[in-house]
């Protein structure tokens, strides 16, 4: 249990001075016998999709491992994760979140050993390992569980080996036993695998292969002039990730900023310079403190109306979502009338329905009016680092939205992005107009 | 460590007194407080081979289950075998052992999870279980491994807390811990992982579903009148397994003979009394002591010319082909003329060329003229409990084979079989005739 990387939900830190003084060790060990970084590469289901796209990664694999150690993350190819689905909601209307971990994870599992042997014919030793093998611990939570530990030994022998290592990502095991359950790690489950064997190996790159060339300055099919960005910092790719842009998943970026990991995003097969995920450093392209301009489609609007305007009542609302899991963003009260507010706030589109349920008894018991809602409403935001605090930023938005044309339903602010909701079929013009307004086409 | 059920290749028996005493508390237990037998069921990947498939298995086992503990045990679905090593046979010429088990052994735990979710639709509690998962440890023999030692703690557990435990045939793994290599069993696979298991269980039945009834007198697709037996010796279901009836693989009839496990093979979906594979005993029907016609037309002949006639000689030739693990049947040397022989014998016929290759030295070596080969021939058997004891048995074959017009290349007997070589063409002409002749139609 020397090398055990502790990645508790609780405490993403390493674990304990044992591990400090182990990685130490080890990393010396590294330096002075072989001298090679150790690279890990995430390559995602498209990226794997068929036997010519996995030979083509094999070649790119090879190549970094000329001189480097590498650790691949692979995911399900293609369509294969939709598959298993369609045939488990086929044999049962709830499926097991146990047997569906089960099921799932053989997917990568089969592109894991696919890929090794596509190593193994361009010459190059490789050896694939499953999440377990991997030594990566979860909780025992089917279908979204989080990462415990990494005990990287069994990576680190293969790495000294001379071996590429080839880890199916997604995918953990609950204990350190053989009998222990298989389980996934949901949404962004590649990515958060190799961000956390990144912090646990202390390797010196982690790169994301996806099939985008990294992340711009807005989306490049709304706005053609859309620039694509060197570096970002951890907190302004969080609020684009949050807000629709889908080149990384927020939760693998968030462990990526606990443990300093820094992540490059790049292409699959274009062999061009991605886009770096890293801390705020004096570097990066701060000029324009404005990064980019993200949106986000996928959004209801909910009003509860004629709520009394009593001490108690908006947190029973928003406990009740809360507990259910329900994400709100964009709350507004309108001001007090004869003892009455309304209340309105936007949920993920995908959670409208469950939320209208969760909301009707609570209703009745505050003693509100009803509940209305619209799915007609999109949020357009710029992002960048300490944004909030220039008064400047937020005038400009709002000019250049009303230049446009574009009416404003609500607005919220966090430290690094200031977020309109507006109609969604206004969506394209925002951004396109609030690109331009803040030259992110220029670098 | 209390439960291991040892099946090391040397010695096929119950590990340790430990081991007996340790079973016999566990069924005294049984007994006491749940009373239920057990019954290992195995089901083959065409009657898994797709969602309306597993559902109809899954209520099969569900029935099981109201009055017994099941086990299920299931190979992968359909063709995904088939498909897996063709995608490895395109990124690799020679695919690595142990990728390429770890590559196939997905099939099995996908189908293993689809069938327990099949069963929890119906309502029947249940858990899969892997291989690992399932204790079954095996020699680090990537394609082929043989199953060392089964620890039942885990399934038993299962069972007692009321589930159907759905095993992932084919399958195991090199060692008891996480990072252990996970192994395939080779041809015949899940019906070894179901004896294995039912031996371990001391499971009170173990039954084989395929896609045909039982095992018949004779292939009814070339004899329609053609019978099934209600009941075959383990020695009698080797010799017609070996010679060619696909019913079930030889060795896990094997380790059923040495474990003393009944085997029931039946069809999967049909409701029809199946075969059962047991010892000889009285209640068996042994009337007629000839109990089936066997045939194989996958054969070979190989002729080596002008042999010199001196000790030692076939030694060469055999430890040869031996040494390269291809087996070999029915030889034949004629009488010596001339100080040199002319010597004979079967081989498989997919064996034929690798023969041909690894006997060109050794013709040289002991100075024989030349080696020739057949590939039209094919064999016919009477298979019977002590037939070879009975001369009137042999008598009666060549008769009827005699009375056909059917010429006899060579013959061959064992304690329970006499074999002909044939022409191929004739293969059809000579089981109808032998079946007739023995009368096997009648019960």
């Amino acid at each position: 249990m020397l090398a055990i990387f502790n990645l508790t939900a609780k405490a993403f830190k390493p674990a304990a001075n044992i591990q400090a003084k182990h990685f130490y060790v080890f990393r010396q060990h590294e330096e002075r016998t072989v001298g090679k970084v150790i690279v890990v590469q995430k390559y995602g289901g498209s990226s794997v999709a068929n036997t010519d796209k996995i030979l083509s990664v094999a070649k790119r694999v090879k190549k970094a491992a000329e001189n480097a150690k590498v650790v691949v993350v692979v995911s399900a190819m293609g369509d294969t994760t939709d598959d298993l689905l369609t045939m488990a909601k086929a044999l049962c209307k709830y499926p097991n979140g146990r047997e569906m971990d089960k099921l799932l994870a053989t997917g990568e599992q089969a592109s894991s050993a696919l890929l090794t042997m596509a190593l193994h014919e361009l010459g190059q030793p490789a050896i694939s390992l499953t999440g377990g093998q991997a030594g990566i611990i979860t909780e025992n939570k089917p279908g979204n569980a989080r990462i415990q530990s990494v005990d990287p030994q069994h990576i680190k022998e293969e790495l000294n080996g001379g071996n590429v290592v080839v880890i199916a990502g997604f995918q953990g095991i609950t204990d350190n036993v053989t009998w222990a359950d298989i389980t996934t790690l949901g949404r962004g489950g590649s990515d958060t695998t190799a961000v956390a064997l990144a912090a646990a190996l202390s390797a010196d790159k982690c790169e994301i292969y996806t099939d985008v060339d990294g992340v711009f300055t807005a989306d490049p099919r709304l706005v053609p002039a859309a620039r694509k960005l060197s570096s970002i910092s951890y907190e302004e790719m969080l609020e684009m990730a949050d807000l629709g842009a889908s080149v990384m998943h927020s939760r693998a970026v968030e462990l990526a900023e606990i443990h300093g990991v820094n992540i490059t995003v790049a292409h699959s097969v274009r062999e061009v310079p991605g886009t770096m995920i890293t801390r705020e450093d004096q570097n990066m392209e701060v000029k324009n403190s404005v990064r980019g301009i993200a949106h986000d489609t996928d959004v209801a609007k909910i009003t509860v109306t004629s709520v009394p305007d009593q001490p108690g009542i908006a947190y029973k609302i928003f406990h009740a979502l809360a507990k259910n899991g329900i994400s709100v963003d964009v709350i507004v009260q309108n001001i007090s009338l004869e003892g009455v507010v309304d209340l309105s706030f936007t949920v993920n589109l995908s959670d409208l329905a469950r939320a209208q349920a969760v909301l009707a008894p609570v209703i009745k018991e505050i003693g509100a009016r009803n509940i209305t809602s619209s799915s007609n409403l999109a949020k357009v935001s710029i992002v960048g680092t300490a944004i909030s605090s220039r008064p400047g930023y937020a005038d400009k938005m709002f000019g250049a939205l009303a230049d446009a044309g574009i009416n404003i339903a609500s607005i919220t602010t966090s430290e690094i992005r200031i977020t309109c909701l507006i109609d969604k079929a206004n969506v394209q013009k925002a951004v396109q107009a609030l690109h331009a307004a803040f030259e992110l086409e220029k670098a």
